[in-house]
């Protein structure tokens, strides 16, 4: 708390519900605008021609106080009639979409053609809902993520909604990295930052396209913030979705540790859950603190909770 | 009746709400498919990117039984979330649309951007909605009506909508008229039809763009079925929309008569109300056979009555 009154500012890296629960708890403790969250467009894609960026909807609408609390994703109460109606009309409707939601889509597609940044619409969308953080898309390139999968090559939503994560994940790419450049203030949110934070997110498909983001990896390398990252595998498991499985059929051990190895370089504090406990000395032999705490996120106490114990972790870092 | 029974067709030229209330009448008469309607689309537009067709909606909703019976327009029970959301966010909410009509804009902007024609996707959308009659958009290609007003030139729907209809009305183009053409369908509906039914919408910006679409006014002046033109004007007003002021502006009389000259050489018979009995003789001076009744269209069965009363006339008049 000292920390918070004393300036401190906060960059994050996230990808959807993870990400966004804890950007919520930053939200709560650091008065505007000294929290920045940068996040994944990997999962950007469209439907019905309409520019759909799941991953920034989820973290804007959470920061709004306006998330469905149930799925994390999605507007609280929205409602489904739009969609109702393109089924009804014979178009397809496997992807679900609240009305509401539709019309974030509507107006961001149509500024989009426009020639206006997904930046710029991000930002305008967050200053509309009175959100004080700054949301900031990793980049303003379209990038697709891609699965290599046993039944082939896979679009993201078309593995991970549509076809409900039943595919083991042999291989992922990022089309249209190598032309991708870090959304303006993207670079500046990592140097500055008094600590940099990886969210709980998914490290292949979330927070992988951040980092494959021309200078962000270099950027978060050489950041003079102390970087802290927080496992998204507690006892083996995944919070959410498929990172589990996915690390295991790309090769990497499922478990802390096993995050701790794909971030080594990278962040100097790992905060692992206490279920993971024994992990920490094979962790720290990694050159990497770790921190040992209840991880999982209920209420947005919960989400407090854990951000601020990230505050004081870096503070000690930063003092050590 | 009987003529129904004996295997009647009915084309209809119509506008929106107007057109789809007799369009209605007729399918309630006659089996499908034997009534093809024709409509207006230079009305159409686009607002956040998303293709919009006021007329094409009013005769589908309508006959698909899910038009909105108080407004005419729009679909009944539907709600506004999506265009809250819009609002929301910043983005511009004169243009009255609920969720499940986004639903047929986002559907139809998807399907046009594969390089479908709205021919195509309105005769799809009508199946999709059990629709047995052929609803024919007047043309593929976009047509857009603009209004010389002493404020300037203006689109249709800024007029219409946004402006409430109260500039007066100096001088009507229909851009991109000259390349249009017929939409498939439309010249065979006109040739093969035993009647051709001109609905009681604006003679100016709902009747004069079909008109204008090259090739279906020499197909409605050389059409071997009779043709029936319901007047929009009654008593000397319209009974919806601007019609009255628009003729007054343009220097036609605001009457019955007036509307008699505009269709003069296309028409065989004019259908006035009751009110403006006293103006059949001047009609018939001009060649033009006159029916005089209750022009007014409440529910079905109104709708179904006129219709049935326009075969009577249609039928009198082909064996006359």
């Amino acid at each position: 708390m000292s920390l918070a009154q004393a300036g401190t500012t906060v960059t994050m890296l996230a990808g959807g519900v993870g990400g966004a629960k804890l950007a919520e708890g930053f939200a709560r403790l650091l008065p505007d605008p000294r929290l920045r969250v940068i996040v994944n467009t990997a999962d950007d894609f469209r439907l019905y021609g309409l520019a759909i960026s799941p991953d920034i909807d989820t973290v804007t609408y959470t920061l709004a106080g306006i998330a469905n609390p149930v799925q994390g994703w999605g507007i609280a109460g929205d409602t489904r009639q739009t969609l109702d109606a393109i089924a009804r009309l014979g178009g397809e409707s496997w992807f679900l979409l609240g009305d509401q939601d539709f019309g974030t889509h509507i107006l961001r597609t149509h500024r989009l053609a426009q020639g206006e940044s997904l930046s710029t619409i991000t930002a305008d969308f967050a200053s509309a809902l009175g959100i004080g953080p700054h949301i900031l898309p990793m980049t303003d390139q379209p990038v697709a993520t891609l699965l290599e999968t046993p039944e082939g090559r896979l679009d993201f939503q078309d593995y991970f909604v549509a076809r409900r994560q039943s595919d083991d994940v042999l291989g992922v790419a990022f089309a249209g990295i190598e032309e991708a450049r870090p959304a303006p203030g993207v670079l500046d949110a990592l140097a500055e930052a008094d600590a940099i934070v990886i969210a709980p997110s998914n490290p292949i498909v979330s927070v992988g396209p951040i980092l494959a983001v021309d200078g962000i990896r270099d950027a978060l390398a050489s950041a003079k913030g102390v970087r802290i990252a927080v496992s998204p595998i507690v006892g083996g498991k995944a919070l959410k979705g498929p990172a589990d499985r996915m690390l295991a059929t790309l090769g990497h051990e499922v478990s802390s540790l096993g995050v701790a190895r794909i971030y080594a370089g990278l962040i100097d504090i790992l905060v692992i859950d206490n279920a993971d406990a024994d992990q920490a000395a094979a962790i720290e032999a990694l050159g990497i603190r770790t921190v040992v705490t209840n991880t999982i996120m209920g209420g947005p106490e919960d989400r407090e909770r854990l951000a601020s114990e990230l505050l004081d972790a870096a503070f000690a870092g930063a003092r050590s």
